[in-house]
């Protein structure tokens, strides 16, 4: 067997899943040459939660942020990460919409595409695998593994069949909760070989501490690539370290080579980057916990939980609102928990948790089970749809969630011109789905805005908001965050403005 | 093949790896019983730095600890862990010593000894096993491993024959810088299977993320037992925790069944232990990290080594410091990092790179050298040799370092019952070992001490010792704690007697 390769990480799930999407592109210019010259079969460095990162928090342009890693490094194959007909949100777009989006993407150099559907659900794979393959670029249908009595790796195989008789040029398994246990990974990758015949990719996470035995298992499987990451941007909730992968296949026939100079080089500058982004960074991430076994929650997700519960003044209730989580997941037909997905279910068992079970029922939970999102893995459960019916009087749809949609395009891009912006295909699909801080980053700067990080000695002061009630409430404009100092004593304070 | 066993570490290598050996006896008991019903092998409660800490900063008596434990937790076997010839300390002891040492231990309920040599040196370990199977106890010869130009499997599974033929009941392969490639592992095991015949235990550490995929690969090429440790006390520079190594198992045929309740029990009570402990652990041992890879420094000694570079204002030459030791090992002839090797190759290290190399020789380093340890694994460097001789006159020793050892034991009565102290073996070894800390413990009370952790509502006010320079001062009196409140204003203070 061929030694397996490794794609990189770095550049995106690394910092997503350690520091909250907060690398700039500044911070990874300067080891994007090193990069490209490692040997790495791919360098994962956009999608995902970037582009909203780069839109809310970093005023940053995302496409010109692909655009400058191209030119950096240029001959490592760069993958992004798609929500298939979510594209980077969170809801359904039209086909049309999709369509802009992968080919800017394309033109703007992405190689490699990423797909996957939170539900499993094909059918809203199709409208992006037909165009990455009309732009001539690399499909890789992904299978998001999660665990479930609906969840076998039978089930798991045919779609993976699924994805190949759609046009798919290699096959992933994501598993982003990093709960695959080695000897399922071994089944899942020897089975996908046999049956469906397209190169592997396992994409996993050390969230629980499974991550790199489940590597080593796939490897052993013959899986063609396993996706690595660089310390301190690696292990925990992100994916294995790269050196400690190569120190795990010591003397193993699939071992590949690197130059271990170079691995310490960019280790030493990413430890530099990572002091940088401490305020996004927390040992509660770097730390495996397997606490994830059992509720079956994405690294990603429990972070930003951590930190949502504490707002709700719920920090002391994590412990029942991930095993309410379980529940909800079962009520909604064992659906994944992945972007966006993991979000839904997370507010759903916060609000059953806060106000008791389906009393409050978030609309996106009732969207999942009314099949607006697409066919959940398994059954909805019938209380839950005749409390929703009793509620709105909606039931559950038939088709495909995104035959309900009409074209967007035109309108959109009458809405930028309308706004004096441009109105190519980029800043159509960024404005369809960042509206406002799609406008923000064309809007004139204001002289003396202060640049993330640096403190500021005279913050604007906000309107208080009406006290409670509001903290559930959707956020519809961007999250101000101010370091206080007053006479000496620091504190910090965030304004968002809601529905 | 039969289900893998699990010995459980929290109450010895767990903490001592994680929050530097400070769990007191009253933090255990509440746990010992329940670890006693989960069908753990065995239990390492005691020996390594546990003697230590219990005399020097917590002031309790170590054997009072394990006749504790042993009635807490009767029906498990526990285990101990001995230096050979050097007891639980840094330097050789006279046979008679730690003849008494294994008879008290064995004495206050012992069940099974790992009793290892720094060097491999089989001579040291002789005394200890002889004792051991004298007492009718389990003796578990342990290969330090390492890796060095020296250390090959084959050479390892001769030194397992040779614990065999001295009496051992067992193997352990003790992989205390957690550096072992699954691999090797797996190699290691199935060669001692084949050639020694004896059950066979793999202890590691998860320090640079090999750990919990090395006990796998031992798994498969049929270990008897692994050991794992509870969250949070596991994981990181200690041992994996039980619960995550179950969910690597999964779908192996070799899984042991465990109640997963009563484990989400235990972590839930030493996540409250941990915290306590707060002021002993740190986020450098929790996280995995591969550098270790490189220096093959065991975890606990990193994590003590980072503060002791800091006492020494040298907190920015860790990497200067970890690549010299290399460089010693090799000139020390390979020899292992373990307790004492590991301090003592480590301070020369740090006095090589403060004074230039071999400007100042370090008393200890020259003794491994001159043999006085035992026979290093390889060759020792001439040059370094010249040097010693040229400044002390002193060359290598031939025979067993303790045959120089005249016996003690009736001098150590001698002394203790001078100074009006007990004179029976237990306090004849704690006093052979640890005279101050010993005495101390049995010194007469002051009146007003307060308990650690308990708040006082008035200190007694501490004389303030002399500014900076005390620093690396050798602690002879226990650590008092105390917690503050002036005015609402909490806070923390501790005073030390220092040599």
């Amino acid at each position: 067997m061929k030694p397996v390769q490794f794609n990189n990480t770095v550049l995106r799930d690394g910092h997503q899943s350690l520091a909250a999407t907060r690398m700039t592109t500044a911070q990874m210019l300067p080891a994007a040459a090193i990069l490209d010259e490692m040997g790495f079969s791919g360098l994962e460095t956009w999608g995902g939660a970037t582009i909203d990162s780069c839109l809310r928090f970093l005023g940053e342009n995302p496409f010109d942020r692909l655009r400058a890693l191209k030119k950096a490094a240029p001959k490592t194959p760069q993958l992004m990460l798609l929500r298939g007909q979510n594209i980077v949100q969170y809801t359904s777009f039209p086909d049309d919409v999709v369509e802009a989006f992968v080919r800017a993407d394309a033109a703007a150099g992405q190689d490699i595409f990423r797909i996957f559907d939170a539900l499993n659900d094909t059918r809203n794979l199709t409208t992006a695998i037909k165009t990455v393959k009309a732009c001539g670029k690399h499909a890789r249908g992904e299978i998001c593994y999660t665990t479930s009595p609906v969840h076998t790796v039978e089930a798991f195989v045919k779609m993976g069949s699924a994805l190949r008789d759609l046009g798919c040029d290699s096959i992933g398994i994501k598993d982003m909760s990093g709960v695959i246990a080695p000897r399922i990974a071994y089944d899942m990758v020897a089975q996908l070989r046999k049956k469906v015949g397209l190169p592997i990719t396992l994409h996993t996470h050390d969230t629980a501490g499974l991550g790199a035995a489940a590597y080593l298992a796939a490897i052993d499987a013959g899986v063609d690539i396993v996706e690595t990451s660089i310390a301190p941007f690696a292990n925990g909730t992100a994916q294995p370290d790269t050196l400690r992968m190569l120190a795990l296949l010591e003397g193993h026939e699939r071992c590949p080579k690197f130059d271990l100079k170079k691995l310490a080089e960019l280790r030493e500058y990413f430890t530099g980057v990572y002091k940088e982004l401490s305020k996004f960074t927390s040992p509660d991430n770097e730390r495996v916990d397997s606490d994830t076994l059992i509720y079956q929650v994405p690294g990603g997700m429990l972070s930003n939980f951590r930190n949502q519960l504490k707002e709700q003044n719920m920090g002391d209730k994590l412990q029942e609102v991930m095993a309410e989580i379980f529940f909800v997941r079962e009520a909604l037909g064992w659906i994944p928990l992945v972007t966006p997905t993991s979000q839904i279910v997370g507010t759903q068992a916060m609000l059953n948790v806060k106000f008791g079970r389906w009393k409050t029922i978030a609309p996106a939970a009732a969207d999942i089970a009314l099949n607006k999102y697409g066919r959940p893995p398994g059954t909805v459960d019938a209380e839950l749809l005749k409390l929703i019916f009793e509620r709105t009087g909606a039931k559950p749809i038939e088709g495909r969630p995104a035959d309900a949609l009409s074209p967007r395009m035109p309108k959109l891009r009458e809405e930028l011109a309308a706004k004096n912006l441009p109105t190519d295909d980029e800043a159509c699909v960024l404005h369809a789905m960042f509206p406002q801080e799609f406008a923000k980053l064309h809007a004139p700067k204001p002289a003396a805005v202060p640049t993330p990080l640096v403190s500021v000695t005279a913050p604007a002061p906000a309107a208080p908001a009406a006290p409670s009630a509001v903290s559930t409430a959707k956020a519809i404009g961007p999250l101000h965050r101010y370091r206080l100092n007053i006479g000496g004593q620091l504190s910090e304070a965030s304004v968002e403005e809601i529905a």
